[in-house]
This record gives structure tokens, C-alpha cells and sequence, in this order.
């Protein structure tokens, strides 16, 4: 697989479709021009091509082991780790204060499409780092930023959570690990977690466990959840990592399914000393911090992947010759046709373009929404930006995460035998991507948070100043993309009928049509985008590159005739109601 | 895993929906009364409970190895065929005259359905052994078919089928594989073939290689292609095998993602003794006689993985406690309802069981074809039942491979992060079954047969009949059922309704549009099933069992809700006409 970070896209995504000059005016970004942004872009092309697409398979297998409890990474993922870090990557998006280059979000978003695009495993450690570091920023004393943020921002030091326990996953107020207050200030954890995400390892000098527990005599639920620090090493006066061992043991790594490169641990803390982060009792909105902007960048990991899959699948189909084109032969005078020359091919790989090209967008306007969430000038304008990222982020965390899926699973179909067999790398990323769907909550969970609090939540409000959004766009694409206006406004008046639904239906309706929703709420989002590519594209299509442009219009158009009207037969589904019968287990005896 | 063969649903649908009489009655099957029947079917679950899921894992690891030119079976593997060879289940569905138990086809799919659903990787052995007989028995010399349809029959030799080569798949006109003529009567066969689904083992006394090759001087292309048979170890004058083996030498077992217990292997010939089967270039042909056997038994093994699928996700969502209903608590004693309480999960398993109910009916209904196809009194009723069952085959194939995929993910995602780790079997059963959306013709191969050969290729008169016993059916619902009814009218009136679009579109937009159309036509015959089950089901409703049937009704309801739907969307996409541009690679450079 020969990866390519999809340079010309994001330019012309952010500098021609969405407004990278608004982002780079943002207060705190006055060090990152146009030039600097795509120097930097190209950049981490080289980074991931050369340090990450290059260990991916080693990261497959043999991946990471467990060798007398300490956790080795695959072969090659430590040298990866040493260059990640001495040239400022893991440090990209994170503050100044604390060592970071506090580059944009929308930047920070090509580095994590970059990275998964080559290898998902190694990817996370960065997320894992980086969600520590905004926990603390949020809800840290003084003192653990200092301490904390530093090493987690260099990537000297890196970062876990620690959240899921046997018995729950989605429901945390099962958890059951215990921290009992001492006079030194510090708090002793008792439990068991699993699935910790880069857990330990041999690729950082320290290791930072943030940790969801309940403190002795806390109340049962969600609110009696405390926010725990503890260190794999114990620091001295000077706050060095020493030798000292915190007494925490890491218990196995899961055999999965995929990203064997990245160690999932099951971690028993005995006793572990660990200090307080936040409040008791607030441990839950710390977690919610870090699980916001995580699944904004597992909706970037799906992207990634599907880039790599449909580059792949696309490179395999105009060199693989079989059988003869109906038309006209591609390749006469050789022994068969390249895929390419058949129309269900050219079909597949024209509808992934469109699905994917919008979903890019999606994907960096949600970026450059949590840009302006952080720094835009006024309360308003960050409020504003905040609101409609918080409406996205689920319907970005499950579409994108799904369509990785989809688009890694269509490369294996273009690859045929070839694809179900490990040499050309596409079956690694249908096992790889496949996690995206589940963790930082369930596709299942983002649905239900997307009806219940981003629409219900407001009774709309955010959606509708989308679709008004939609319209306008609709009001400007002009005659030659009369057939994208058409699309667009379908498209638009769907989005609020189905709104229309989810606001005024019983509950249980609306829970099982959730996930259609969503699905209908994505596609509505992608036909918006999609128009505004096709808009740019017409507008830059008279100057250099006419191909490339005319190619976007295509993509655009496929995306309308050929991925949109899904959106008809979810909303159909969407209100066949909540099933009265609870489905008998034991069918079958 | 503890998976079980559906046995009601089973004798349900062939003895309540379908015409399980009528088979019965077809001469050759005198011998197989209905105690018989379902007392066999009985002894499926048995035995594959027994011998199949007990080395499932063990077939995915360590799976089969490759020593010193010999492929060794996985662990378990060989004392399960020995039972599989000595119980007579190798036979089920073969003929008497070669030691077969000669029962119907509706019982082997029974077979098929419970060994993919408990051990994919080891049922294919059986699709060989039983593909190669099929072969013989059409094309073979009489002295082929005493020497080996017996000895396969037994399954004391095994069979294998050398088509792939490195550079060809679909297109196997471009097959390089030698045979040059000998004066003593067999052909030396030279060449390399992949992708040879337990081309070698330790499980069988002999292995008999059926090969495509072309004869020196044949023209290229399909035409010069002929059929050959090649015992891995000769025969002696008694028809004896011998310690002497001929020259086919184990390249390597293929590093898979899936299906690791059948040994997948890339085989050399060199010189290799073989005997021409049938004619000089009618190779082809003869290998189209597995195939279209084959294709049926890739649906059922979709539908096996389907069904495994379908029973783990629904056995989690009653044990896994995880998050309050959102109405009354079903479980208010303990810390969480199960999941089956939240009206997602319950909409979910509730589709799937539609789906799969519908899916099982329209998999026995084809099984049953093929009995009729090959048993009936008449040639008329031979050449009506063969036509019809050409035209599902296809669809069978497609969508119900598909669905393997589909419910196998379903199941990973209802597990959560368990899910994705192999503790629970069933990310293997999304490894496992990926390949059946590949092998014996790609999914989209399979859409194109069907608008091409199937539906153009006799103007629609086939689905056409369809289409009349939908109609027929759907007067017969009544009013209890008059939902259901509309449904099904809807359905028969939008195939018929694509139908005439494929007899009346050029070639090229018809061909992308082959796989939407594929999905409409396999949605509509689910629908007709629907149908009739939920019918068969209100007629027996009164009697035993009552919850038993309400649920066929409500499955079928929700199949008429929740699945057919889609076939609206696969409508309008199905339109979008043929790709004008060839996309262009290398679109990031």
C-alpha cells in the first residue's frame, strides 16, 4: 500500500471550500500563516509515509507483548515514537504554555487523518497523550500541569485512560474501583479496568494513568465518580521519574480482532497511589472532556482509513487486468482490461470518491468549528461554534467511523482472493477500523446523545440554523448546478421533516429510529458539503487543473444520485416505531 | 458460542410455509419419509455441536500448517472428519449408486446451514468433496465415476477444484496452466494455480485435483480450456492408492484473514499425471456444473454464519446488564437492565430476525428448486424449476453472503468492546465469513449474471413468473394480514417496475446498476417470504406454540418495515446510469 496524504484535498477543501483564512486570524494562531499551514502538511506526509505507514504491518504482527508484566511495542513503533516526538507532532495542537506549537485544530485534524491512514495502532498513543493533556488543562491543579502537561506534550511521558471495568462499558456508574482518601494527600485505587488503550509500553520514560473511581463512601451512580492521576513511576521532590514502581500490574493484552500495535491492557490497580484531579464527584465531566474531542478524532481515524482504502482499491483497479471493457477495450493490445474499464467498478469507486469527499469536509469543518469553540473573539461567536460541533461530533464520530468501515471492506471487494489475504494490507484495515464503531461510545450511544440532547436538547434549535445554512447554499449554486440545487434542497426539507419527527414523537419511537436518524442527519450534512465543493470547484474550474476540479464535480454529483437517496429509504425505517415485543432469546430450542 | 441448529424455524418453513411434501414425493426420495427427515435433522445439530464448533477455534489458531510439503489439518479437524466420513454426512445428499444416501437437497442445506454456522473453515472440505462428485457424475467416463465418485462419496478421498491462477480470477480465459498429451493416455499438466481451498491435508487417504488447463495448440481464451483429474497419490491397476505421489507440490498456505482451518494453497504441477474429464475445451462448462452448486451453498453459508451471528448478539443483549430502559426497569432488583431493554438493541435483533427468517425461506425455497430441477416428473417441471432456481442462484449467493457479513458485524458491535476481542468467537465469525462475498464469483460478478444472462438473457420471463406468484399471494393474505399485503404489492410492483428498466436500458447503465437491482430482487423475494410466513404463521397461530408463531408475524412485519425499504433507495441509485468518466488514480499527487 503505498499511502499519499491527500495533500490537494485539504487544500482545496480548506483554502477554496471552507474559510482556512478565518481559522488562521483566530487569537493564538498569529504564528501560522497559509504557508507555514501547508508546509506543515506536507510535512506530516513525509512524517507518516516515512515513520508509520513504514511499521504498520510489524505493528499487525507481531504487535505489541507483555513480557513479565511490562508491555513491548511492535518492532519499530519505538523508533516511530522517538521521531513522533523530537519533531513536534504529539506536541502539534497542544498549548505554547506547556511546550506544544499550538497549531489549529484543522491542522491537527490532517495529522490524525495522516496517522490513521497509515497506521491506526500507532495512532492512538497520540489520542491517548493528548486527551490526558486537555483533562488536566480543563481540570488539573495548578501544580499537575505543570508537572503533567509538559511531559504529556513533549511525549516524554504518555497518557491512558482508564475508564472501563469487566461488568460495564457504556454504563460508567457501574464502576466499582475504589479510592480511599490518605493523610499524605494522595488516594489509594483498588479495581480492575480493561481495555486501556496504550496501557504501558516501552516507548516513553513515564507513564500517566488518568483513572475514573469512586471514593470510600461515595454515592452509587454516575455522580459519585472521582477523576484519578497516578503515575506508572513515582516522582521525586523534583518531580523526575524515578525507578520506584506505583503498584499497578498490568494483567494481559486482549487478542483482538485488530490493532494488535496497540496495546489494550487489562490493569489491576492494587493500592495504586493516585491524586485527585478536579473535584470528588466530578470525575465524569473530566472524562467527557477528553471523550468530546476524542470522538471528533475517531471520526478522523475513520476518514483515514477509508482514504487509504479507496486509494488502494482505486490503485488496484486500473493496474489488475481482467476481462474485456463492454465498450471499447482500455488495453487492446494486452490480455485483458484494467477493473477500471467496468462500469460497476468505476460505479464503486466514483460513489466512494463522492461519499468520501464530503465526508472530509465534514470532518474539517467540524475541526474548524472547535477551533472557533476555543479562541473566536467573542463568548457569542464560541458558544455558537461550540453548539453546532456538539450537534456533529456524534453524527462525525458514527458516519465517519462507519464509512471507514465500509470503504476498507469495499477495497477487499476490489482486491477479490487477493483482498482477503494479508499481502496487499486492505484486510488489516477492515480488522484495524473496525474498533472505531465501538469505542468512545458505541455508534449506538452517539445516535441516542444526538437525538436526545443535541436535538431534543433544544428543541432544534441547532439543526435548524443548519438546514438554513443548507438553503442559503441552495440559493447559490446557479443554473449550471441546477441538478446539486435540486439535490441540496431535498435534502434540506428531509432534514427538517425528520427533525420535525424527532422533536414531537414518544420517546421509544424515537430511540429505535435513532440510528437512522443519524444516518439521515450525516448525508444531509454530506450533501451540504457536497455542494459547496461542487460551488468552489466551479469557480476555480476555469484556472489551472480543470481535471482535478471537474473531477470534484463529479464526485460531488456521484455523492447526490448515488449516496444520498439512502437517506430516503432511513427515513422510512425511521418511523416504523419502537418494537412493543421484547425478542425472545432460545429461538431455537 | 453455544450455537444451535434452528430446527423449528427449519421444520416451520419446509413443512409450513414451503412444500416439504412435494419434495418428499419426488422419485429417488421414497426412502426419506418426514419422521426421517427431521429426525436427520436432529442429528445435524448433533453432530455439528458435537465435532464442528468444538475445533472452531482451534481451526482459527493455530489453524492448518504447511510442514515439508505436507499440510497438516488443524487440531480437531481430523477426528471431526473421520466421524463426518463414517456417520455418512460426507453422502447426505449423493447418489445411492456410489455409496450416497440420496436425500434432498432441502435436508443438505439443513447440513450446509449448521456446519457454516459452527465451522466454516471445516465445511468447505464438504463443498469440495461434494462439488467434484457433481463434476464427475455430469462430465466423468464411466471408469471416472466408479474409480472416484465412490471413493468421495466416502469421503476416504477428497476433492479439490485448481481454477485461479496468480494473474486470473474471474477471467479465466486468460488461464496459462499447460496440459500436453501423452501416448499412454493421461496429460502432463504444468502450471501454478492459488487460492485452492483445501488443496492439500492429512485428513483423507488420497486427494483428487480437478484442474483447469489448456491443452498445447488449444486457442486461447475460455473455449480452450479443458477439465483434468489428478490423484495426489497414484492408483494402482486396482484402482488403489499408492505411496507414490505425483508430482503437485504445496507452494504455501495463504496468510488469510479468515477461515484459517482451511488450508488455502498456492499448488505447482509439474509434469503432473491427469485425465482428461469430459471433452476437449468444454472445460469450462464442466466447472460451471460445481460452480452453480457451489453458489447456492455459499448463500447457505452466509446464512449459517447469519443464524450464529443472530443467537450470540441475542443471547448477549439478554445476559449483559449495562444502562437502565427507558421506560419500566426489566430488571429493577439488579444494578442495570440488559440491553434487550433499550429500545435500539430490541429494534436491531427484531430486523435481523426478519431478515434472516425471510432469507432462511428464500435459501430452502432455492434448495428445493434444485430437488425439483433434478427430480421432477416432467422435463417441463425440470426445465420450469431449473430456470427459476438459475435466476435466484445469484441472489442467493449475493445476498445472503452479504448478510453473513452484516449480522456477523451486527453481532460484534452488540458485544461491545468484547466484541472486538476474541473471547466470544464472533469477531472470527466476520474474519470467517468475508470470503463468501468473494469466492465462486465476486457479489458483483453475481449482479451482473443476473441482469445480463438471468433476466436480459430471456427478456424477463423468469422474473416475471416471480412476479405473478407474488401477486398470487398477496391475494391470499386477508385482512388480518393486510399490511403486509400492501407491502408485498408494493414490492412486486417495483420489481416489476426495474425489471422492464433492465430490459429497456442500454447495457452500460444497466451494468451499474446490476448490484441495486440484485439487492431489490433479493428484497422482493424476501418480501413474497415475508409473506408467506407470516400467512403459514396465522393459520397454525391458533394451535401450539403461540408465542412461537406471533413472533414469525412480528419478524415478518419488521422485515416489511425495516428491511424492504432499502429497496426504495436501491431504486433511485440503480438510475444514476453509468459512469461517462474513468476516475482517475493518483488523485493526491
Amino acid at each position: 500500500m503505498d499511502y499519499q496524504l491527500p495533500q490537494r484535498d485539504i487544500a482545496f477543501l480548506l483554502d477554496e471550500v471552507l474559510d482556512l483564512d478565518r481559522t488562521l486570524a483566530l487569537p493564538g494562531y498569529e504564528h501560522c500563516d497559509k504557508d507555514t499551514f501547508f508546509a506543515v502538511v506536507d510535512a506530516i506526509n513525509g512524517f507518516v509515509r516515512d515513520n508509520l505507514a513504514t511499521c504498520n504491518e510489524a505493528g499487525d504482527n507481531p504487535g505489541a507483548r507483555l513480557v513479565d508484566g511490562q508491555v513491548y511495542a511492535a518492532p519499530g513503533f519505538g523508533d516511530a515514537y522517538k521521531v513522533f516526538c523530537e519533531d513536534g507532532w504529539n506536541a502539534l495542537a497542544l498549548e505554547e504554555e506547556y511546550g506544544g506549537q499550538q497549531l489549529p485544530f484543522v491542522l491537527h485534524a490532517a495529522l490524525r487523518e495522516g496517522m490513521a491512514g497509515t497506521n491506526l495502532a500507532f495512532a492512538l498513543i497520540h489520542e491517548l497523550n493528548f486527551g490526558v493533556v486537555e483533562a488536566l488543562m480543563a481540570y488539573g491543579s495548578d501544580e499537575q500541569k505543570i508537572v503533567y502537561c509538559q511531559q504529556l506534550t513533549s511525549g516524554n511521558w504518555a497518557g491512558t485512560m482508564n475508564l472501563t471495568e469487566p461488568h460495564c462499558g457504556t454504563d460508567l456508574g457501574l464502576i466499582r474501583t475504589k479510592a480511599v482518601r490518605n493523610d499524605d494527600g494522595y488516594y489509594a485505587i483498588t479495581g480492575n479496568k480493561i481495555f486501556i488503550t496504550w496501557g504501558d509500553h516501552d516507548m516513553s520514560e513515564n507513564v500517566a494513568h488518568l483513572i475514573l473511581a469512586r471514593v470510600e463512601g461515595a454515592q452509587p451512580g454516575p455522580s459519585g465518580l472521582s477523576l484519578f492521576l497516578a503515575p506508572k513511576y513515582m516522582l521525586d521532590a523534583d518531580h523526575n521519574t524515578t525507578n520506584e514502581q506505583n503498584t499497578i500490574t498490568i494483567a494481559r493484552i486482549e487478542n483482538k480482532m485488530g490493532i494488535h500495535g496497540s496495546p489494550t491492557c487489562a490493569i489491576s490497580f492494587e493500592g495504586t497511589k493516585a491524586w485527585l484531579v478536579g473535584e470528588e464527584g466530578k470525575g465524569l465531566a473530566a472524562m467527557f472532556v477528553m471523550m468530546n474531542a476524542a470522538r471528533l478524532s475517531v471520526g478522523l481515524q475513520g476518514l483515514g482509513v477509508a482514504e487509504a482504502a479507496v486509494q488502494t482499491a482505486t490503485s488496484y483497479a486500473h493496474e489488475r487486468l481482467q476481462g474485456r471493457a463492454d465498450r471499447e477495450p482500455m488495453n487492446p493490445m494486452g490480455p485483458a482490461d484494467p477493473l477500471i474499464a467496468h462500469a460497476d467498478v468505476r460505479r464503486r469507486l466514483l460513489t466512494a470518491q463522492g461519499e468520501l469527499d464530503a465526508a472530509r469536509a465534514m470532518a474539517y469543518y467540524s475541526a474548524g468549528l472547535l477551533d472557533a469553540a476555543h479562541r473566536a473573539n467573542t463568548p457569542e461567536q464560541r458558544k455558537e461554534a461550540d453548539a453546532r460541533l456538539s450537534l456533529l461530533t456524534p453524527v462525525v464520530k458514527s458516519y465517519l467511523s462507519d464509512m471507514g468501515s465500509r470503504m476498507a471492506n469495499e477495497a477487499v471487494q476490489m482486491h477479490g482472493g487477493h483482498g482477503f489475504i494479508k499481502d496487499y494490507g486492505v484486510e488489516q484495515l477492515v480488522r484495524d477500523v473496525r474498533i472505531t464503531a465501538i469505542y468512545e461510545g458505541t455508534n449506538a450511544v452517539q445516535a441516542r446523545d444526538l437525538v436526545m440532547r443535541k436535538v431534543r436538547g433544544d428543541n432544534g434549535a441547532v439543526v435548524k440554523g443548519l438546514i438554513a445554512d443548507m438553503l442559503d447554499e441552495a440559493g447559490h449554486l446557479g443554473e449550471d448546478l441546477s441538478d446539486v440545487e435540486s439535490n441540496l434542497r431535498d435534502a434540506a426539507s428531509r432534514l427538517g421533516r425528520t427533525t420535525d419527527w424527532v422533536l414531537s414523537t414518544a420517546q421509544g419511537d424515537v430511540l429505535s429510529g435513532a440510528c437512522d436518524y443519524l444516518e439521515i442527519v450525516a448525508l444531509s450534512v454530506s450533501a451540504w458539503m457536497s455542494a459547496r465543493i461542487a460551488r468552489a470547484a466551479k469557480v476555480a474550474g476555469g484556472s489551472q487543473s480543470p481535471e482535478y476540479y471537474a473531477d470534484r464535480i463529479d464526485a460531488a454529483r456521484a455523492f447526490m444520485s448515488r449516496a444520498l437517496p439512502r437517506a430516503v429509504s432511513h427515513e422510512m425505517i425511521m418511523q416504523a416505531g419502537e418494537p412493543g415485543v421484547v425478542f425472545r432469546a432460545n429461538r431455537c430450542l
